[in-house]
């Protein structure tokens, strides 16, 4: 790879003869495919934007010029043409590069993205700021997808940027998916401008763009053209460029789900890697999802909603087999919410599956539209907890604390398969307040997960193990790092485990019993500290006057960055490590 | 009023000859104006839909008919016309009727309001709802604001309901104001329309609504003859009318910012009724406003942000002195923050002013976008704690405990205006990570609020009062109680008061010591008690194993309604009384 290996910088780049730049983007497309298929990561979407990467980096001066990847999992040729091209290797890995564009990882990342759909409102104050500084010669670039820009928050974006004297270039990659294929009046409206058959005025134009488009985005050439035209105009612009996800690797480009990111596969071939991770146990998701459709099938009240991951959240089980009675509504959480309250406040009883992160998305809709209302959503909030290589913009660590501060809500989290099941359950059963229920990625505990249903009485617990003087009070899937303690540890006569189930509202009972008969408590969460449940334990533990030592392990009031969940928990101290220390210090000091 | 007292509900409305309705329209404007010029509340935008209302009402079969109003400040003449009229007089008081669209108070109340942009999404999902049930004819109906239709979530509902076979009819009520005159390039557009010449295809057509319009919304049977028209049709559909704020009322339609929420006024003349709260001390709101001029003149990197709220926020005096520093982007909190982060990023200092309740909108981007970037964002928070009236879709009380779980963030609520000053006066001189102040709706505590500026130390606190026995920590505005009440008990020297300042970093040094020279301690916010200030101090206090007793004062885990803020705070306990009375019980504990 003879082109790639010259370009350390853009600079480098710039330098090339306009010939090259075709030979390049094969070289660069190999590149990403090679440590893709062996290190794993965000494939489809890069191989998509391979030639719209060098011709930004040629045609602009970046990093003077602002460039910001809206998602920034397509951002991959732009790292590896940014400096990065020798520590690609460690992309998404524990101590290496992010998965993402990250403002602290170089000069290049304009802004750090992960969440969709903010480009354009921080291109906006970037475009701004140069404005008041006098530099009028600046340019503003975000890329977004069409998925992206169908979000809310991107028209905010548009709709405010439209009017504004501002450098700003937003380029539309027109791919017609984000992780799914993309849904939406939106969509429907780009596919006829391809066609040519949407009216005469464009919808960019009604917002005051200057539109440009579409054009073949793996033209290289043609986009560089399109480029340099733009950059002679000022103002708002927007220019629509088509281009094929997982361009140049067969089965990416037919197998565009999956390839979006598909573990590893044979880069030769394109051909996926058999994976330790399929067969039992199940993945949560897969659980939530068959279990929805079994549930729905004797329950007609039942409906499921996604924001954009049908297939994350494993709802397409449900689409499949109720198409009429599940929705994805695109990358629009705050919709989603809202419109489970409408539909609640009608009778049905939706389940609305958001992972955690994106929950924040949608958090006044939770408070003013579910909560206060008492409409029985239930919020199956996927992705909960440390969540892996996405690192720190996909964590789902403040659900506990950011829904526990609001009135009505139940939340639960599920230890194993049986109790997501159970709650599901009992949930459908019909409720008088919204219920979240938070599990995490990947894969449950149980070889036998389709058990039997049981009912779940709100607000009670499990006793696991009964002890005598140290209580373990654990909540969720991380409750089984304490089984295994435990058991490591000689199983001591000491020590009790109780999986508490709910977060809210606590059974109050379960824990003045506890108080009553332990003088340790120990609380362990797969959630932040600051306000989340151990918190509140501390609370109900204060005004009930215990006066024993609680002990909170959960992750600590910082950011934590990507790596496997196991380093990541390592370095959150709740780990089997961390919980091991504790006890054992709680033993020597009870004995 | 002899047509509207015989109006008992919408079926005495649907009996009444199509020729009575002009005559009742007027019935019913000087009834609205009767009622708010005495008990005050939202004015312009219910007299601007007077006519709509009816029309609604008349042609279409409410309650089985499902009609939502967007934010719902528009519908007290929906509220009077549906079995509200007598109760009317009770409007936004204490265990009167609520300001706003409200499930529990009438079954003609299809969803609860209160934050904009919020009725797109709920009628759809009412209208799927219908159509799962197998009711075709059902007719859904939401009414809103060009203000509001600009927001981001409104456009994930259009988008998503565009594609779907379901009775949708949207009402776009078109006066070209929310509370401030709306912005962007939609409301641009939508002129362009009005004039008639935006070109051919409209940009809902584009979103594959059946679009008609403009007509005029107060000729009210040309309202009625495109209803009958538009129920008609099947599939989502869009009614533009153009109507003005405050119609009826001459001085409302000439000062359409001042008459939203006028106070009182003379019925006959609409002059304002002076008020006594004019004059010292001054609002929070304007000492923030007018400070942040003061600090802009000599920083030329500050500049200010307001998400459709110049007013309200008194971001105004920084819009008049310096236009092209000041950014009202429309209702678009998310937009806001996120802009603010690229500003901030190319070194701008942003005060970005929001409304506590609303920047529950934007809470992703204050994780994502501000605080993991470590962006110095600084957040105003405006109408922090308890507002009063507009009840519990606007209070603001989680800011507290959603925020403190967010890690690099820093959270000050200022005691008194000074406070207010000197924390903006550190601000700006460099942060290095993201400032919350949150401070209440209305006065300050001191007539010379013009104090001169010192820095704040961030994380430092004040001791207020020395004392012996029991320290009451109290945080922002709040602590003013604690003095009055200290001053009625005749300052026993066994109370301590200690201002707090910050919630995030607390003043651990200062914490040490308290733990280390009281034995009881007291937390006091105007704020959600799970989560909370008072939950910081337990989690604290935890770890450093504090022995004593704490007693947390702040608001209990529901929802608290309309009434003055005296009131609710007695409701919340949180008033001179509860205050009172917990520290009488502490005294006779420790004396």
């Amino acid at each position: 790879m003879k082109r790639l290996d010259s370009v350390q910088s853009p600079e480098d780049l710039r330098k090339l003869p306009e010939e090259e730049l075709v030979p390049l983007s094969g070289e660069l497309r190999e590149f990403i495919i090679d440590i893709v298929s062996a290190k794993e990561g965000h494939l489809g979407a890069s191989l998509g934007v391979v030639e719209l990467t060098i011709a930004l980096h040629y045609v602009f001066n970046t990093p003077h010029d602002k460039l910001i990847w809206d998602v920034g999992h397509q951002a991959y040729g732009h790292k590896i043409l940014t400096g990065r091209r020798t520590r690609f290797n460690t992309n998404r890995q524990f101590g290496g590069l992010s998965g993402f564009p990250k403002r602290e990882e170089s000069e290049f990342d304009a802004f750090g993205t992960g969440h969709s759909s903010t480009s354009i409102s921080a291109i906006v104050g970037m475009a701004l700021a140069a404005r008041l500084k006098g530099d009028l010669e600046r340019e503003h670039i975000a890329v977004i997808g069409d998925a992206s820009i169908a979000s809310g928050m991107a028209f905010e974006g548009l709709n405010h940027s439209g009017v504004l004297d501002a450098n700003l270039l937003i380029i539309l990659n027109d791919n017609a998916i984000g992780i799914d294929p993309s849904v939406g009046a939106l969509k429907r409206y780009l596919t006829n401008v391809k066609k040519g058959t949407a009216k005469e005025e464009n919808i960019f134009e009604c917002l005051n763009f200057k539109y440009s488009g579409p054009i073949d985005g793996h033209d290289l050439p043609a986009v560089v053209d399109a480029l340099r035209k733009m950059k002679e105009i000022k103002g708002p612009r927007l220019l629509h460029l088509i281009t094929t996800k997982g361009k140049g690797l067969k089965q990416a480009e037919e197998n565009q789900i999956v390839y979006h990111a598909p573990g590893r596969f044979d880069r030769k071939t394109g051909e996926l890697t058999p994976s330790a991770s399929s067969g039992l146990p199940l993945k949560y998701q897969d659980v939530f999802g068959k279990t929805l459709v079994e549930l729905a099938e004797k329950n007609e009240l039942i409906v499921g909603i996604t924001p954009a991951m049908p297939t994350g959240s494993s709802l397409k089980f449900m689409m499949e087999a109720y198409p009429e009675r599940a929705f994805d509504v695109g990358i629009a959480e705050q919709h989603a919410v809202t419109m489970a309250a409408g539909m609640a406040a009608e009778g049905l009883i939706p389940f609305c599956a958001i992972y955690s992160t994106f929950l924040q998305r949608a958090y006044d809709q939770v408070i003013h539209d579910v909560a206060l209302q008492k409409l029985p959503v239930i919020f199956c909030i996927d992705r909960a907890g440390l969540v892996g290589q996405d690192g720190a913009t996909h964590h789902g660590i403040y659900d506990l604390a950011y829904l526990r501060c609001i009135p009505n809500m139940t939340i639960f989290a599920p230890m194993d398969e049986r109790e997501l099941r159970n709650i599901m359950y009992t949930a459908q059963q019909g409720l008088e307040n919204p219920l979240a229920i938070r599990y995490p990625r990947g894969k449950g505990v149980n070889q036998d997960w389709r058990t039997s249903f049981e009912t779940i009485p709100l607000g009670s617990s499990r006793e696991l193990v009964t002890g005598s003087s140290i209580a373990v009070l654990s909540i969720g899937h991380i409750g089984n790092e304490v089984t295994e303690v435990l058991n490591s540890l000689g199983n001591p006569k000491e020590i009790g485990h109780y999986d508490m189930r709910f977060v809210k509202p606590l059974d109050e009972a379960r824990l003045l019993d506890i108080f009553s008969r332990y003088e340790k408590i120990v609380t362990l969460e797969d959630g932040c500290l600051s306000g989340g449940f151990g918190s509140a334990v501390l609370e109900f533990a204060n005004i009930q006057k215990f006066t024993g030592r609680i002990h909170c392990l959960g992750i600590p009031d910082r950011f934590i960055e990507q790596g496997t969940v196991e380093e990541l928990r390592k370095e959150a101290q709740i780990d089997q490590e961390a919980i091991t220390r504790c006890l054992i210090q709680l033993l020597h000091e009870v004995r």
